[in-house]
C-alpha cells in the first residue's frame, strides 16, 4: 500500500510517473515539526536500508548523509554526499493502530533540494531528517517486509532502464586513451592476448577541445570509419558527454543554444557562465523540455557515425570555478600580498583556492526555466543530472526508437532509472572502495539503479595487481563492468601485470556467465525486482543475515563473497542456508565443495572466483567467448546444487537490441534432476 | 647473528648505541645495482614485515612506501609516507649455503634520508629498496624466527622508552581546550561520571602566540597552582611543544636560539624562516648537540610548574609555507591575473596553494650543522623529529635524572624510541583507521615503539558515538591510551553521548587491566620484546594464523579481536589455540566461553570486550579506579583458562616513577591451581 502525503507545495521532479492522490491523513511514524521542515523517527533496533548512492554500509545506521549530488572524487566515510540523491529508505515503525510493535516501512521524499538524513548521528536513537523549505511530497509504502515495500516503490517510480545486451560485456576505459592508434592498442592488448572486451571508453580528448558533439580530427581523422573498424572487431566505442557547452563563437551547439534561449540564466538574465574541462561554459537548461530535447537531439551526430552508447558526466554539474567566485579570489588574494600574512590569513587564503570548485555560493546564482517557471538552480539542484539524461533517453526514444542505447551517467535522481544506468562515481584505488562497490550495489538497486558499478581497479591513485584482479573477481558480478583510471595513475588494463593467465581466466569467467547474468537483470528489470540483495532482504528472520554486509545474493540463484582485502588466501563466509560452493580458477577449472547453513572459512586464492549455489538452484555457464555477441546461448552447461528434487531455471533471452521484453516471449523454463548436474 | 654492511660514507644517525665492526662480505638475500642505490630481493611466498608507522596492513606486499618523515593527515591506502620513518624490515631470503631454501632474516638501514620500498608493486614477485645515494649501513640479523630476530634488533637499537605508570592511564585532549576552566569542565566531566582519568593534554592554545616555553596568562592565569590543583584531582597536564620558535624580539626561546646560534640556516647562513602556528618561526638545529642541549634544557620552564609530562609536534617538520615559496606563488597568481585563466592554469593555480605546505623544494632550503658538518636538511630529513625528541629525553636525564617524565612525539626515526613513544599522527574518524591503529601497533613493536597508541575516535572529522566506544574498546589494550579530537570537529569526550555506562564500563575496564598491562609493558621493554604481537609471529608454523590481520597477541597470555566495523553486533574470529573468552560488559560482570583452537562467529555488543586467555593462562584484574594511583595492587582477582597444572604470572610492579627497572626486584611470581581460577 502506497499513501502520498503533501507538504507545502512541490516542485515537480517527474520522478513519479503516475502518482496516487495526496491523502488527508496524518503522515505516520514520524514527528513532524510545526512548520513540517524535521520528521524524526524514533530507531529502537531498526536497521536503515535506501539512499541508494551514499557512503558507508549498506545499514545507514550511525552517519548523516544529505542529498546534494556532488562532484566529489574522495569517497571516504566522512563525506556526507556523493554524485546522486535516491531519497527512499526502510525502516521500522512504529504502527500504534497495531499496538506500538515495529513495522517495516519505506518512504519516499519527492523532493528536488538538498534532504539531510541524520539516522542515529546525533542521537543514537533516533533518525532526524530535513528539509531547507517544506514543500515536498512524502510517500509511505507498508509491506509484506522489505522485499515486498521495494518492489512496490519500484512500480510507482517504473521500470528500470535496460541497456543493450553487449552492455553486459567487460569495458575498458581510461582517461584519456588520445587517439585511434591508442585506442587500437587497447583492443589489441585484449584481443591478442585472448581477453574478452565489448567496449572500449572514450573519454574527454576524443573531442576537439572538450565541446561535446565534436571529434578531434587530427587523432581521430576518420571516426565513423573508425567506429566500423572497431565493430568488425566485436568493440563498442562508447563515447563521453560533459554537461558544459564551450561558449566559442561558430561552435554549432554553442551557436544553438545561445540562439534558442536554452542556456542556465545568471541573476541578470544573461546566459550563466562557469569553467569546466572546455574552459568557459554554459550550462543547457536541461529542466526546460525545449532544451531537453535540443540537446538529446545534439546526441545524433554521434548515433549517425555508428555510435550506439553513451556515458554523461560532469552534470552534477561539477564547476571548477565561476567567473564571479575567481574574481572575488584574485582580489583576497590581492589584499594579502605584501602583508605579513598571519597563519589564520594563509589558511583562509588556501582554503579560497580549494573551494572554488563546486561552490555552493555559484550553486545559488544561476536559474532554470522550467518551462514558464523561474527557479534558482539550488532549489532543484538535484535534478540537473537526472534531466540530462533523461534529454539522451527522451531523443533516443524519438530519434532510434527501435533501438536500445547504452547510456549511463555519473549524476542522478530517481526518475532517471528510466532513462539510464549510473557508475558509481570516480572512485579510488582502495581496497575499501571495492567494499563500498557492495554495499552501494545493494542500495541502488533498491533504487531503481540497476545497470550500475564502480570502477573496477580504482579510478583515482595507482593501484597494484591484486586489488585489479580482485576487483574484477567482483565486477564480473555487475552488470556495469568497467575498468577506469584517472589520468596520471598507473595503466591497469588486464593485461599490464604478467600473470596473463589469472587476468583472462577471471574475464572469461564474465563471459560464461553473461546468460545468467542477463537473465537476472532482465527478470529483476520487468519484474520490479533487485538484481543484487542484501542477505538481509532474502533471509528476514535470520538475525546473522541481517548484518551481512560482504556478501550479496545475485539474481536469485547464487550468493557471492569476494575477498576484499589485500595479502588474503581466503575469508569467512555465513551461509544463509545449505550452499554448494563453486570454487572457479576458470570457467572450466573449478572444484565444489556442499556446504552447510553456518559460519565458514573458506579458501580463495588470489586468482580465484567463489560463486554459492542455493540448495535446490541452478545456473548456466556458456562457454568462453571473446565478446557477447559470439556467446552461444544453445550450448550451455549448468552447474547446481540438486537437492533431490526438480531444479527449475527460468532462462531469459532476447536479441539484446530491440526493445519488446515481454517474459512470456523471451523466457525459457529449463528443468534438471539431479542427476543431470 | 647481527652483521653490519657498509655501503658509501653514511651520516651517523645515532641510531644504534654500540655498532658491530662492519664486515666485508657481501650483503646477502640482496642483488645490489652497481652504483649500490637498488636492492632487490625475490619475494616467492614471503610475507613481509616492518616499516613502523605506516599505510596498509601488518604484511606490507603489494604497495611503495617511502620513509619521508612526512605531516600528512590524510592516512589513506594511496599514502605512501607518514610521521616517521622505521627503516626495519622481516622478509624471507634465499640462502646460497643451504640450498635455497628461503630462510626468515632481518634488515635495518640506517640511512637518514628517503628510502623506498617497493614490495611486490611494480611486479609482484620482487621487492626493490632504493636510495638517492649509495651512503648506508645495513645491518642483516638472522635468527630462530621472527620473534627472535626482532628482540636481537632491538637489542642492537637499544631499550625502548619506559614512561612513568601514571601515563598508563586514559587521557582525554582536544585542539583545544582554551582555557583553566574549560580544562576543569572536562575534568569534571570525567570524574562526576565515575569515569576514570589520568591525564588533560594541552594543544597548543595554552602557549601565548603558540610560544614554546609561554603560558597564555590569560587564560591560564596562576598555571603552577593550576598546575597543582589538577595533581590533587590525581590529573596529569601534559602540554604540547612544537618544533618552530616563534620570530618575536623580545621572546626569551628566539633570542637565545639567535644568540647561540642555535637555528637552522638557509643557503646565505641566516637563520632559516618557515611559517607554522606561530606565524615566522626559526626552527632549532636539533641535529647539533649545543642546540639540542639548549632545546631540551627549556623544558624547565614547564617542570619547573609541576608539569611531568610532554608532546612533541610539528616535528617532520611541518612547514604551512616558507616566506621564498609563498612569494614565487604570489607572483605566480598575479601573472593569472586578468588572463583568460585556462583550465590547465587553473589547476596549477590550486595546486599551487596546496603545494605551499610541506613542500619538499623547502626541505632542501635550509641546512644544519651536525656538530662541524653543514648538511643539506634533506639528506638528514628524518633525523628532525627524533632529536627534539632527544633534546627532551637527554635534558630530563640531566635535570630530573631519578624521574621518568612522559614524552612522545608525532615525528620520529628508530632512535628516538629510547627517549619517548609515538601517537601515531593526525588520523580521521573513520573505522578504517581503527583497523589501521591495530597494524600498526604491530609493526611499531617491531621497531622498538612500545608505548603508542592512536587518537581514540579519531582526530580529523565528525566521529560518532558507537566509534568512540568500538575505539575505546581497542585502545584499553595500547600502553598509550588516548582520545584526541580536531577544532571544528564534533566534541568526542567519554561523557558526551549520553549511554555513559557503557563509556564508563569500558575505561573502567581498562583501569581494571592495568596491572597487566603494565607488567607486561615493563617486560616487554626491559627484555626487548614485544608487547602487541601479531599471531604470525606466535604461531610461525600456522598458515592460517599468518594472514590474520584483525587480531593481535596482547602481552604473553591474551589475543584481543575488537569489532571495528559500524552496525556489528560480533565478528569472526580465529584462534591460533584452544582458549577461554571473556565477555565483559564491565570489570566485574562477564560471561565466559571454552573455544578451541579454529574459527569462531562471537558475539560482542557494542558495550562488550572480548578477551581471550591462552590455555594455561591468567590474567590480575584490579579492582578499578579513578586513576592509576588509586589501583590497589595487592587486591588482585584473576581470570584464566587453566589447563589442569599450575598457572604461573609473573607481576611486574614498582613504584612507577624512579627508573630502576631490575625485573630481579620488581617481579613476583604469582601461582594459582585450576580451582583458583
Amino acid at each position: 500500500m502506497i499513501r502520498r502525503f503533501r507538504f507545502g507545495n512541490p516542485i515537480e521532479t517527474d520522478s513519479i510517473p503516475e502518482k496516487p492522490p495526496v491523502t488527508e491523513e496524518a503522515l505516520p511514524y514520524f514527528d513532524v515539526t510545526e512548520d513540517g521542515t524535521e520528521l524524526r523517527l524514533p530507531l529502537g533496533a531498526s536497521r536503515v536500508y535506501g539512499l541508494g548512492e551514499q557512503v558507508r554500509g549498506i545499514n545507514k545506521r550511525g552517519w548523516t548523509y544529505t542529498s546534494n549530488n556532488s562532484d566529489q572524487p574522495h569517497h571516504t566515510e566522512t563525506q556526507h554526499s556523493l554524485y546522486a540523491s535516491h531519497n527512499f529508505l526502510l525502516a521500522d515503525g512504529l504502527d500504534t493502530e497495531e499496538g506500538r510493535l515495529p513495522v517495516r516501512f519505506g518512504v519516499y521524499f519527492d523532493y528536488p533540494g538538498a534532504v539531510t538524513y541524520d539516522i542515529g548521528y546525533t542521537d543514537t536513537d533516533q533518525m532526524r531528517i530535513s528539509f531547507p523549505d517544506a514543500n515536498y511530497d512524502a510517500y509511505i509504502i507498508d509491506g509484506e517486509g522489505d522485499l515486498d515495500i521495494i518492489s512496490q516503490f519500484r512500480a510507482l517510480i517504473g521500470r528500470s532502464y535496460i541497456p543493450p545486451k553487449w552492455a553486459f560485456g567487460f569495458g575498458q576505459c581510461r582517461w584519456s586513451y588520445m587517439s585511434e592508434d591508442e585506442v587500437r592498442g587497447v583492443a589489441d592488448g585484449y584481443q591478442k592476448n585472448g581477453i574478452p572486451l565489448d567496449m572500449i571508453y572514450l573519454d574527454i580528448d576524443y573531442m576537439k577541445d572538450y565541446k561535446d558533439f565534436t571529434v578531434n580530427e587530427e587523432t581521430f581523422p576518420d571516426f565513423a570509419s573508425f567506429v566500423q573498424e572497431m565493430k568488425k572487431r566485436h568493440i563498442h566505442l562508447v563515447p563521453i558527454i560533459d554537461a558544459g557547452v564551450r561558449i566559442e563563437k561558430g561552435y554549432k551547439t554553442y551557436e544553438e543554444g545561445v540562439a534558442d534561449n536554452y542556456f542556465c540564466k545568471d541573476e541578470d538574465g544573461k546566459d550563466f557562465v562557469a569553467a569546466v574541462w572546455p574552459g568557459k561554459v554554459h550550462f543547457p537548461d536541461f529542466l526546460n523540455s525545449g532544451a531537453r530535447r535540443w540537446f538529446g537531439d545534439s546526441y545524433r551526430f554521434l548515433l549517425d557515425q555508428g555510435i550506439e552508447g553513451f556515458w554523461n558526466d560532469m552534470n552534477e554539474p561539477a564547476i571548477f570555478y565561476s567567473e564571479k567566485n575567481l574574481k572575488r579570489f584574485f582580489e583576497k588574494i590581492e589584499s594579502y600580498k605584501g602583508k605579513n600574512l598571519d597563519i589564520q590569513s594563509f589558511f583562509e587564503m588556501t582554503g579560497l583556492a580549494a573551494g572554488l570548485a563546486n561552490n555552493e555560493e555559484d550553486y545559488r546564482s544561476f536559474y532554470h526555466d522550467m518551462d514558464g517557471i523561474r527557479v534558482r538552480h539550488d532549489r532543484v539542484h538535484n535534478l540537473f543530472g537526472y534531466n540530462m539524461t533523461r534529454a539522451a533517453g527522451e531523443a533516443f526514444e524519438r530519434n532510434v526508437p527501435e533501438k536500445r542505447i547504452l547510456m549511463f551517467s555519473r549524476s542522478s535522481f530517481i526518475g532517471s532509472h528510466r532513462y539510464g544506468g549510473i557508475w558509481m562515481g570516480d572512485n579510488t584505488s582502495w581496497w575499501s572502495h571495492m567494499k563500498l562497490e557492495l554495499a552501494m550495489l545493494a542500495n541502488l538497486n533498491m533504487t531503481g539503479y540497476l545497470y550500475t558499478g564502480a570502477d573496477i581497479g580504482g579510478f583515482g591513485g595507482d593501484t597494484t595487481p591484486d586489488l585489479v584482479l580482485r576487483w574484477l573477481a567482483l565486477g564480473i558480478f555487475t552488470p556495469l563492468m568497467r575498468n577506469h583510471s584517472a589520468m596520471g595513475t598507473r595503466y591497469q588494463e588486464a593485461y599490464r601485470f604478467g600473470h596473463l593467465d589469472d587476468y583472462r581466466n577471471i574475464l572469461r569467467l564474465r563471459y560464461a556467465l553473461i546468460p545468467y547474468i542477463y537473465s537476472e537483470y532482465m527478470k529483476a528489470a520487468t519484474e520490479n525486482a533487485m538484481y543484487a540483495k542484501p542477505l538481509a532482504f532474502m533471509y528476514p528472520d535470520d538475525a546473522r543475515a541481517a548484518e551481512i554486509e560482504d556478501e550479496l545474493i545475485i539474481g536469485n540463484e547464487i550468493l557471492i563473497a569476494p575477498v576484499m582485502e589485500q595479502n588474503k588466501t581466503g575469508r569467512f563466509v555465513y551461509l544463509p542456508e545449505d550452499m554448494r560452493l563453486f570454487r572457479f580458477r576458470s570457467a572450466d577449472d573449478f572444484d565444489t565443495e556442499d556446504l552447510a547453513k553456518g559460519d565458514h572459512y573458506v579458501k580463495c586464492a588470489v586468482n580465484e572466483v567463489l560463486i554459492f549455489v542455493r540448495k535446490g538452484h541452478m545456473v548456466p555457464l556458456a562457454k568462453p567467448a571473446d565478446s557477447v555477441d559470439q556467446i552461444d546461448w544453445n550450448d550451455l552447461t549448468w552447474i547446481g546444487y540438486p537437492d533431490g528434487k526438480e531444479t527449475v531455471y527460468e532462462l531469459y533471452n532476447d536479441d539484446g537490441e530491440t526493445k519488446d521484453y515481454d517474459p512470456a516471449g523471451h523466457i525459457t523454463r529449463i528443468v534438471k534432476r539431479g542427476s543431470d548436474l
